[in-house]
């Protein structure tokens, strides 16, 4: 890869995670060619964190780097799995080769970081030979996530039995590859037969990806290799089809997350009595103030 | 209460559920006095449709009438969960004071079904004693959902000890009560332990509420008196300190679901050259589309 400094491509993510819908759009962000991003999700407690740290241990063997992005739903405040990251993923910290960010998200309505698409698009741009974006949440967020990554993995443990049975027909038709962490632990071939009786039914034609499974455990280092190799299969499988994600649907991304947040602002600064009288007046005047805003650097 | 046509109140609500924002806009929402609303939410697996269950039964001890509405995040392919709540609550159908509905997503990507808010609205002016809204989700849909109601009640299981864990600072803070259901199951001692410990290095003001915490067991019809005189005990709080939502928070909310919506509907339609070159330029064309639509009944 290019040689990146580390230091002020963290400073430059601060910056994006940071910037208002003004200044965002002023940066005009372009995806380029890009490398392949892996996206890795599940429900808080299956042990993301650390099948990543080993799964990056992986992947450097056949790459030369590496940028690992980690959206954590807890308020900055807590503090709390920010520094569990930092410490599950210690060991990679002194590996030059990889760059590792975690980013508190600001508002958690959606769980995601403001300027997200964004933030990724500037990642891909420093020139790492991969990226994995680590996501919290069961559900919501993985639909998001879903349309900018190439390859999504969801993380599950033997206890994730009850919510696999709840949510049977949501989730479970997002992901490319199953992981059962903790795969040591008693309930690991259960949860991973239920699974696997719902991926049965499905019915796709064969330009549709068929999902895999596979048993992990990252505390014993086991099954890493199989996980690796999975997706390395998904990733030639897609190139086959003709790829991931284009720069368009990247663009839409953005647009979409920018246009969410200018929303959000000018509902906010509504004056009470914006919202009387008839909704479509109220909703008109909304949508002109969203129109009415200027931006730095537009003309 | 007064007499609801329970048919045609149930029709309006599909049609309302399937209305897009141009019909959305020309019905004028004007929410009205209205009676409390009780969100109830909790990960996939806990039990909250039989706890639901019982707890109208209890409500119902002293009131004359309830609704019960059920989000369910599942693709109405399956009809699984909601086949299931049918099941689980079949009980009470037979209640002629008691009116229950399910609501599967169009679009899971929130977990929340289109016009929710104008649907919630709907059926608080048909003039239920009460409202209990069921919805499925961790950490983002619980968001949206308490700005629309008056107590929220989080639901979890001695099996959710993880998930706590991993989220403590998250949907930790959104709750006003928390249920731990299947209380008879080993390990609830624990899951209460550890919501107790995280709640108690909560400092705030003694205008906020204190939240609190309930062991029940829905299947043995254990403690859900106590849970009950939990949600009175915080509706009175909630009188005393001026009220849950008002009539402007709740028009701002239709009025933040139709701009998402048109959002989204504007992106979707956009020719895929109307995302390229500036991202300002790209911007403000989306933003004019959504200004541009004419409602039926706007002039």
């Amino acid at each position: 890869m290019t040689p990146v400094d580390r230091r002020s491509l963290s400073r430059e993510i601060t910056r994006l995670a940071n910037a208002s819908v003004a200044e965002a759009l002023a940066l005009d962000a372009l995806p380029a060619d890009r490398c392949p991003l892996i996206g890795i999700t599940g429900p808080p407690g299956v042990g993301k964190s650390s099948l990543i740290a080993r799964l990056a241990r992986e992947r450097m063997a056949a790459r030369d780097s590496l940028a690992i992005l980690a959206i954590d739903p807890t308020s900055p405040l807590s503090g709390g799995a920010i520094l569990g990251d930092r410490i599950r993923m210690g060991e990679l910290v002194d590996d030059r080769r990889i760059f590792i960010r975690s980013l508190a998200t600001r508002d958690s309505r959606d769980g995601l970081a403001d300027n997200l698409p964004l933030i990724i698009d500037r990642i891909v741009r420093a020139g790492f030979a991969e990226v994995l974006l680590e996501t919290v949440g069961v559900g919501q967020v993985e639909y998001a996530v879903r349309d900018m990554v190439d390859t999504m993995v969801l993380v599950l443990s033997p206890g994730s039995g009850d919510q696999i049975q709840a949510m049977k027909s949501g989730i479970i038709e997002t992901p490319d590859i199953f992981v059962i962490n903790k795969a040591d632990l008693p309930g690991a071939d259960r949860v991973a037969g239920e699974i696997r009786s719902i991926l049965h039914f499905r019915k796709a034609p064969p330009t549709v990806w068929r999902p895999r499974l596979v048993k992990v455990s990252a505390d014993r280092g086991e099954g890493l290799a199989d996980l690796s190799t999975l997706i390395d299969g998904h990733q030639a499988w897609l190139v086959e089809q003709g790829g991931g994600p284009t720069a368009a649907q990247w663009r839409r991304q953005i647009l979409a997350s920018l246009i969410a947040r200018r929303a959000g602002d000018v509902l906010r600064a509504l004056p009470t009595d914006a919202t009387e009288g008839r909704l479509s007046d109220a909703f008109h005047r909304a949508i002109g103030a969203m129109a009415a805003k200027e931006e730095p650097g537009d003309g």
